[in-house]
């Protein structure tokens, strides 16, 4: 299968610093297109000075800021790799591959993974790392066709099967209960609960707020509040069911013995779990339990990511965010969400920011996606003081050998699985 | 809500004893409509001499059998009551309301369920009771909106709940765990085992052997096999799952955590458990095992029915199939299906047997339904031959009051919600 191409330039600039930066041009579906107020790939102007369609805000706004500092034909004050991919939304299938392939060539200082958003205060998230993952189908076939209700003494149901290795994975406080899953947990550090702790209360408090009301529950798992809420919203290894499918989901009621039922399970790691090696836990977990004939699909995998606190590269984004926004920012040490991130820390070596200026609230993912000609003028000032600022990071190599002036270009389509 | 017209008629024979014969006039949904070779709604005449069309075969072969009798102008030897019923496919919900309305003009002194078929060896199967059903739906709701996964750790995931609702319904073995769901249990009784043990063990080996070919199953649940099996489908309560949906369920992945997620329950009942009496017990259930929030909704139900061996009725109905189809016909205790049956048994205190002329794997509920024409010719002899046998049924009631010579029609819309 042919990959999306990923989009790859290098600059040259003055310092011989070098700043590779990571955004995706690729867009998640439309659908349900009849919730669209204008065509979902014109971009249209609306009230509120909103730039409406699909990836304004997720995240053509970031990948548009970034190629806006060359197109103003600003002289580079560093050398600049950046990689746009086209596969984010779909979980970055081939990214590895690509990097491993073009290792040397992707060599840089550290790397800037820009595709995120301000908060309610409208200053930009910065993340010091990503959570990883581990997407997994569970697809059990009990009989050839399904059958009348009536059988069910006598043929197995697929559903109560699934639901049986459903239930032994996980206890009913979120413990996940496969041997060893646990194993190579190492966070939450003494620096990333003081990182936390930096963090205003009333801002957790805030954010947990807006979370409440927006998903209008009244408690969270655990009944965490404030602090609390945001170290296990941000250090909890999950396990979720993001599909639940079998039989007879219509209307009204229909006697069927389905011979067929799946789930579709994320499973959000954090650092230092290994997708690959916890994937082979969930294999042999299901083996143990006697679900052999439940088929296990991998459907995705990301490991986590991690950069230091003190890492040059967080100070450049931080300053750069509070002389484009006027605000303080305030530096997570890791991401509720997960993303590639860790082929720049891990495979590349390089410690590694996620930040973006993509407006709060702005649909993504959603129809009537936008992005407002405030946060997109902002977004080209914020990716310009990150390279600005970047060149004080500390070399981990000897950088400078790349030094080919070009425009943005494609390498094309060289990370085909 | 208006319920589709009972079609009710009354004959008037030489005898005064009175039998009372139901039948369906509704059918199945014709979807999926691509797979029929010729339109589902018009009968046409394909190869083996079948006539195909959705309700050939249920339960259209079966009413015209009853009809034909009066059409071809024979004698009627004893009073005739029929109602053809048009929600039969929908679980009957109106005709309970409808027999208690009539009660008095429905008095009879044994009733025929006719809407079943024949066997492998071309003998119309017969039983003396049918299964009784509760179908519940569970809802469970715990946020506005879907969410991003990410936010596993602190929202809610309904399908974790479902599951943990539906997993503290059964244990794996099969065993229901509601506190009282066997209480009222009363089958199989020394009677009914020894109806079983009559049949042939070759023919519960052949027709368990059948269904492991349809399906395509190695082994049963229990590993049961010939008597066993057929005794645990004739008499074990169950709870299966018809249908199950949450989050995304299209195909590759997406991670979703999902604000929602149901499942559709069936559990069939035997004599003499009452789906109304579990429905509350159910509901406790839920209650003290802590799923207050899981909405259940009633969808249907039935009562279960028995008649003894020893009734004339089934006497009748056995001599007829003889005769008929030159068999000797094998009386079952119990069907695994279930019908309305238990309103004749338990409303109007009259023996009931459930027999018909339906040939055997004529795509009922399916496209292409069929029937043929030497089933359909032998099945107005059938019907005619019942009529001719069931003059010897003792009478519990006082029959012949009513003795209005109409042809069949209809008494309209009256068992309406």
């Amino acid at each position: 299968m042919g990959a999306n191409p990923v989009v790859y330039g290098e600059a040259y600039g003055f310092n011989p610093k070098t700043l590779l930066i990571y955004g995706h041009y690729d867009v998640q579906p439309p659908e349900p297109l009849e919730e669209w107020k204008t065509p979902p790939f014109e971009a249209a102007e609306a009230e509120h000075e909103r730039i409406v369609a699909r990836g304004a805000s997720d995240s053509k706004g970031n990948v548009k800021a970034i190629e806006s500092y060359k197109a103003l034909n600003f002289d580079l004050p560093l050398n600049l790799k950046v990689i746009f991919e086209g596969e984010e939304e779909i979980g970055s299938p081939n990214l590895p591959k690509y990097i491993e392939t073009y290792r040397g060539r992707l060599k840089a200082d550290a790397a800037i993974y820009f595709d995120g958003g301000l908060d309610y205060k409208g200053r930009p998230g910065i993340s010091l790392g990503l959570k990883g993952i581990l997407y997994v189908e569970f697809r059990c076939k009990t009989a050839k066709t399904d059958g009348h209700s009536s059988l069910a003494p006598l043929i197995e149901n697929p559903a109560w099967k699934l639901i049986n290795a459903l239930k032994s994975l996980k206890n009913e406080g979120g413990r996940i209960l496969i041997e060893g899953w646990y194993d190579d947990v190492k966070v939450p550090t003494e620096e990333d609960i003081s990182l936390l702790e930096e963090i205003n209360e009333e801002d957790h408090k805030r954010s947990i707020e807006e979370l409440k009301r927006h998903f209008a529950v009244e408690d969270l798992l655990g009944n965490v509040e404030g602090l609390e809420a945001i170290k296990k919203l941000l250090f909890e290894p999950t396990c979720n069911i993001a599909g639940l499918c079998s039989g007879y989901t219509g209307p009204s009621s229909k006697t069927v013995l389905p011979s067929e039922a799946y789930a579709k399970i994320d499973f959000r790691l954090v650092y230092d779990q290994n997708p690959g090696k916890l994937f082979e836990k969930l294999k042999v977990h299901m083996k143990i339990r006697g679900f052999r004939d439940i088929e296990i699909k991998l459907l995705g995998s990301l490991e986590p990511s991690k950069t230091p606190t003190s890492a040059p590269i967080a100070k450049a984004v931080k300053m750069a965010a509070e002389k484009t926004y006027g605000v303080k920012p305030q530096a997570a040490p890791m991401s509720s969400g997960s993303g590639p991130d860790y082929v720049f820390t891990k495979r590349l070596g390089v410690h590694s920011v996620w930040t973006g200026c993509a407006p709060i609230f702005s649909n993504a993912h959603a129809p009537n996606e936008f992005i407002t000609k405030k946060t997109f003028l902002d977004g080209i000032v914020y990716a310009s003081l990150i390279m600005e600022n970047s060149h004080r990071c500390e070399s981990p190599f000897s950088a400078g050998e790349l030094r080919v002036k070009t425009r943005f270009n494609t390498l094309g389509g060289s990370s085909s699985t």
